[in-house]
């Protein structure tokens, strides 16, 4: 078996790989909006089919909700068994008119960085997941079999909250077993880094509506003797944090929370995170969480308690006189450490419902979850096998590094499956993942697809 | 001249007059939507034709925006001249949705306190302009003409800030001469208690969007060092208020506001204003005003900071786990006294730059204007001589009332035709003006249009 034909191969065989990732990107596979569920039925075919066509038995499952994808590979039972995961819905693409082109009508464009693919999906997750389907292409058309039993696994929810997941991973137990799963949906610390994520923050979602009087009323009428819900939010909503230290002043919010070793922190501190691009790049001249942590602490081990939408009122052209009867409020908490989300969840509730003046009440969403912190194994032989073989590809030592963000999934692989994850991804920050013109690197991709080669060869050994 | 007969006739014409009205409901006249104008015309050309009608020389002018409606009657140069004012523009519908019936096909309905005519400007403007409309078409068929001189006024844009006003008083001061104003667009301040309003309160609108990072951003990446625009606004809109004395904590916001003079309050406190009804019919039990002032001072005598909408972020089903771009805000203020609009947003402006972050910017819609409190002068016989009338007309005392609105014309009329104002209405609270289901009591409309004819009476004596 030959890492060097099949690296070989895949240089040779780029052009084609981005050709089959824009046939994948053209099609929009939107999970959160019922009116795309056709396309993302349609992205679930063209990903078996395009697992066939490397000679992977592959699989449609139908769900409640949209399809699992599930192939199988490899029948040597000494070489390694891993399960591959990645998703192949994506985001919605609203606002569309900030998108320069179709978000679903991909392109390769030239940018101060070099060449990238632009289009919906193309880092957040079909580039990145395409960087191991065409490591296998490549390495299966270059030696006839691969290095490794592979399992691959893809769903369609993770965009929507992954409804189905969790029952399917219970109920098929047997089918999804192996030794180890490997993720491709995360981005290196800094471009050129290659990365590995070694602990990932956890999520709490929860949702809240204040009412005031019975109907909207006149603010000429009403104003003064009024409680207006948009004050009282925002009164609530300021009462979250404290600002003179940057923390969340929930009372309890910080249980289960440690700090970083310092053995760590001193790694992290030289694992090439561009602070100034981090922050720059975005419009920040600082950071700003909690006082007395550098912005790689805030990002990778500090818990917080985000607003991701507050409404209320009249929002349209002009002027109204107006003391409407509700407000509302969405937030998420990313988690650390022991971390309780359940718990979590009393203690913010019980912070809103002791600042309520009289006459204002909450209701609460109650159809939203959370999941705790993860941190990796990284004692397991696979870890370092993994950390050389990027260091190979990207002439850099590769680095474990913490993630800002939440992959519910790879807790739920550890408590369902008894699976440990290694994730190692190729994105980049200016990705921009979730927001109009979503691109990601030609480099990222062809050099993912480098890396995927060389860390199956070095678990294989 | 007999008021009797009038009254007589006024009461037997009844049905008549409510149908003419619910004619004129028929029309959707909303001014702040372009797709309306044509029934905004409509509306003036209905109201010229009534006015004709009753043999009034009426004509429909236009103007920049939608048109003014004039009407002259009477040439006794011995007799009083009042001019009277009224808007045939209406509310927006939204949320139509809460309506229970079409806007726009007004009906009769029993309700708890009586009959009433439902449908979008029954209460505002409509029904409150015909009663005066109603009035001189009685008294002129019974008695051949009127006892006073009567110039009609009618806009077509008092619910969407009225921008050709000024201009059109401007033009027309001649035209529009008069001894004095009548005004048909305010309510009672209890159920059956006949109201003069002796002062209104001003207005100041203004708008500003809080700017953080250059585009929406992850929250899993960004969440910890990145501002958050969200928790932005919140700070910043809290901090408006100074939460144990109620009082808005804008430095300099109380400049030019005086005490209410003891025996004005005393009268005020004796002139039926029902605050259990008040507060209770839209789900309040206390009045959330400043400590240690009156529900009545904080509606008519103490100015306000109102937050009319807040906005940002995502607001769809579900969660996002989204720090957005931006926050936005809209208020209006109540201005009382002397409080000088101008001056107060550049106050308001000042605290919120005084207070933004580090990254976080803010821009302010410079369209917006304001207009100060106004306060009617009471020595003028003709209040005495309309409150009488009034007494007589609902069997009970009528009273001087502030309110808690504000009509910017009345200040206009002041500044630009040297023109005093009486302000007299029949509206109730639960009229739910500007919301779903707005309707008119019908003995508001029938004892409306009879005292209008007792106040013309009076006036001519």
């Amino acid at each position: 078996m030959s890492l060097d034909a099949t690296l070989s191969k895949i240089d040779s065989d780029l052009s084609a790989s981005i050709e089959r990732l824009m046939e994948f990107l053209r099609i929009p596979s939107i999970s959160t909006d019922p009116a795309f569920k056709k396309d993302v039925d349609k992205a679930a075919d063209w990903l078996v089919d395009d697992l066939k066509s490397i000679g992977i038995d592959a699989k449609k499952h139908p769900t409640p909700g949209h399809p699992m994808v599930v192939g199988h590979v490899g029948d040597d039972a000494d070489a390694p068994h891993v399960l591959f995961y990645g998703h192949y819905d994506v985001q919605p693409v609203d606002p569309l008119d900030l998108w320069n082109r179709d978000p679903f009508d991909p392109a390769l464009e030239e940018t101060e960085h070099g060449q990238v693919i632009r289009g919906r999906g193309s880092s957040d997750d079909k580039g990145q997941l395409m960087t191991f389907v065409e490591a296998c292409r490549a390495w299966k058309a270059v030696n006839g079999k691969l290095p490794c039993r592979i399992t691959f696994f893809f769903e369609g929810e993770e965009e929507s909250g992954s409804p189905s997941l969790v029952p399917f991973l219970e109920a098929n137990k047997e089918e999804l077993k192996a030794d180890l799963a490997l993720v491709c949906d995360t981005s290196m610390v800094s471009r050129g880094v290659p990365s590995i994520a070694s602990q990932l923050r956890g999520m709490l979602k929860d949702e809240f509506t204040i009412i005031g009087p019975r109907i909207d009323l006149h603010s000429g009428h009403y104003g003064g003797p009024g409680l207006n819900p948009l004050r009282e939010i925002s009164r609530i909503v300021a009462s979250f944090y404290d600002e003179e230290t940057g923390r969340v002043a929930v009372e309890g919010f910080y249980e289960g929370v440690h700090e970083v070793p310092a053995e760590q922190l001193r790694q992290w501190e030289n694992c090439g995170f561009d602070e100034a691009e981090y922050l720059n790049s975005v419009g920040y001249t600082q950071p700003h969480g909690e006082n007395g942590y550098s912005t790689l602490e805030q990002q990778w081990a500090r818990p917080t308690l985000e607003i991701n939408g507050l409404w209320g009122g009249y929002n349209g052209a002009g002027s109204k006189t107006v003391i409407p009867s509700q407000a509302h409020c969405k937030i998420t908490c990313r988690l650390v450490g022991e971390m309780d989300p359940d718990k979590l969840r009393d203690k913010i509730r019980k912070h809103v419902e002791d600042r309520l003046s009289p006459d204002a009440k909450v209701v609460w969403d109650n159809d939203l979850e959370g999941s705790p912190a993860s941190v990796m194994n990284l004692d397991r032989p696979e870890f370092e096998a993994a950390r050389a073989a990027l260091s190979d590809e990207w002439g850099r030592e590769a680095v474990f590094t913490g993630m800002g963000g939440s992959i519910p999934v790879v807790g739920y692989f550890n408590t369902v499956l008894g699976l440990d994850s290694m994730l190692v991804g190729y994105a980049n920050d200016d990705d921009a993942i979730h927001s109009p013109n979503e691109k990601y690197d030609v480099k990222s991709f062809h050099k993912g697809i480098r890396s995927w080669a060389r860390i199956l060869d070095a678990l294989s050994r």
